[in-house]
């Protein structure tokens, strides 16, 4: 298949219009994958609109599909044709720097994002090099699962690095990331309190495994927090009070963000100094914390809370995203035919 | 012993006057030491100025002092008359809450700083809470040990806690702090690089144990460091251009501050999370953490390049301090006799 569907903006904040493609023989490491379902992330909608200026036009964007694969290049290991897999943030790394060689392949500066000089999800077929095309386990819920290859790892993985079961965990912003988060930190066995802005969300926090639910503007009750929790996950892309946030962790606490603030963030070093604090972040996750990361939602019936909308109602559904109603993340499902 | 002498600023700024103090009948978990020699520590200054907003006078500085135990309350462990010992930035913590029972003392909330509504030792005797005085191994050169108490358990903790004896550790500033850094970092095995805006200081620096030195002042060579530190210990007090620092870091890497920086730190988020890069900071050390450092210093034979002053001279001191020339810790020897 060298000819794909595909949907297309042609520049910055363009409407996506239908297209094909010819994608030219398939690499001797990629993979050619029909995609069923993909997630529309936050950051689909920020490369559209060249907000961070590294987008390149026309833009194939999607980067939480699933399908199955349809081709494998000649150097292609693990995979084979019909196997149902994940494509997420990253399709490719450079597989020989020392970030790629220690299996930390989200850390190499040549990885390639599924969006910015690539061709995504948002399309009939697209293509990854192998190792980041990511199998997923039998008893996953497919049609559900995009969400997971992107937002899902980004929230996942700091817990997985810095969380035991017995840790005092902060979400921060219950969106799409956030939703996820205080599932994946319920089901790790953690006290999780949720932070957001919208009293309509209080109740369904609760219904994610979230023990508390505070107003994140309601700073006498972040202030009851003071040294309570152990990892603070900022998911949010806004400034935030951060001396505050900084007060609710214990000592030896440590807040992590993996919303991308631009807006520097104004950190006073006392309290870090005191409090033994760390202030982190990280970037989706390599290819096997992806793996251990399907299983857990797998073993844990994790997934995303979605609202669907057939892929030929992408322009919709970026509206919908773009209004912030969405609950909690939108899925595409693939109609080409 | 309850009367003593001692070194006494009656108020803020105020120059240091000889007095004698009745200390009352000794504590019950106390520990009475007559102190032999006694570092002054930039935080002794800051104190001494008030800059925290936390000092109470009348106050008896110094927080880096080594003698020989005098007295045990009654209810003290694990210290006999005679014993040498030695007292660092804490005197106390409540010995009861979660850090206290999990061995972080030094993360008590409660925790007494021993030159702030307690008398530190400037002084002929000062006392302390049992477990934080501490035993000095035998091997230990004591005459140059004191600064090892406050300013080396903080720069050694760091690299206890982050790094490896294959990592490569930079280190910012060489004063006080930093020059021991250098010495332990290198002595821990690391590739070890020192920033300094003092080229009068290369020299010295690479006979700590640099392999590299560079100009903190230079970002030309800063920036030729684009991905090479694992761990940036900062030990100076003044903002820096933390995002070219942050641009230093390794994947992975850590951005530790342990200089009392008061103006808040400009952090771009971005370079967190896209490297998966950390801030933290710390103070000094736990008890354990003390005894450890001392020995490691014991076994490679690392105590501080000092300038030694009579305590009577103890204003002539402070003053060096001020004028940033001293090389690179003072250290008081008693003379009360």
């Amino acid at each position: 298949m060298t000819t794909i569907d595909a949907w297309v903006a042609a520049s910055k904040k363009s409407k996506l219009t239908r297209e094909q493609i010819d994608l030219g023989p398939i690499g001797a490491e990629e993979v050619e994958v029909a995609v069923e379902h993909c997630g529309i992330c936050h950051s689909d909608l920020s490369v559209l609109n060249d907000d961070w200026g590294v987008s390149s036009y026309p833009a194939v964007l999607g980067h939480e599909a699933v399908g199955r694969v349809t081709a494998v290049g000649s150097a292609a290991k693990g995979l084979k044709v019909g196997q149902r897999v994940g494509i997420g943030w990253n399709s490719g790394s450079c597989m020989h720097c020392r970030p790629c060689k220690s299996g930390k392949n989200q850390l190499c500066s040549q990885a390639q994002p599924t969006i910015i000089g690539h061709r995504g999800g948002f399309a009939s077929h697209m293509r990854a090099h192998w190792a980041w095309t990511i199998p997923l386990p039998e008893n996953l819920n497919v049609a559900e699962s995009g969400p997971l290859l992107c937002g899902g790892i980004t929230v996942f993985n700091p817990i997985a690095m810095y969380a035991q079961p017995t840790s005092s965990v902060g979400i921060v912003g219950i969106g799409g990331l956030g939703h996820m988060g205080v599932k994946f930190a319920a089901a790790y066995g953690c006290e999780v309190t949720a932070f957001t802005s919208s009293e309509s969300k209080f109740d369904e926090a609760r219904s994610f495994g979230a023990t508390n639910v505070v107003s994140s503007r309601d700073s006498a009750a972040i202030s009851q927090l003071a040294g309570k929790l152990d990892l603070l996950i900022v998911t949010v892309n806004v400034s935030l009070d951060w001396p505050a946030l900084l007060s609710a962790l214990a000592p030896n606490g440590r807040l992590h963000v993996v919303g991308a603030v631009l807006e520097p963030m104004s950190i006073p070093a006392l309290p870090l100094i005191f409090g033994q604090k760390s202030i982190s972040g990280s970037p989706t996750g390599s290819p096997v914390d992806m793996e251990v990361m399907l299983e857990f939602a797998a073993r844990h019936n994790i997934t995303p809370q979605t609202e669907h909308y057939p892929m030929s109602q992408i322009n919709e559904a970026f509206e919908r995203l773009e209004s912030g109603k969405a609950r909690y993340r939108i899925i595409l499902d693939s109609d080409f035919n």
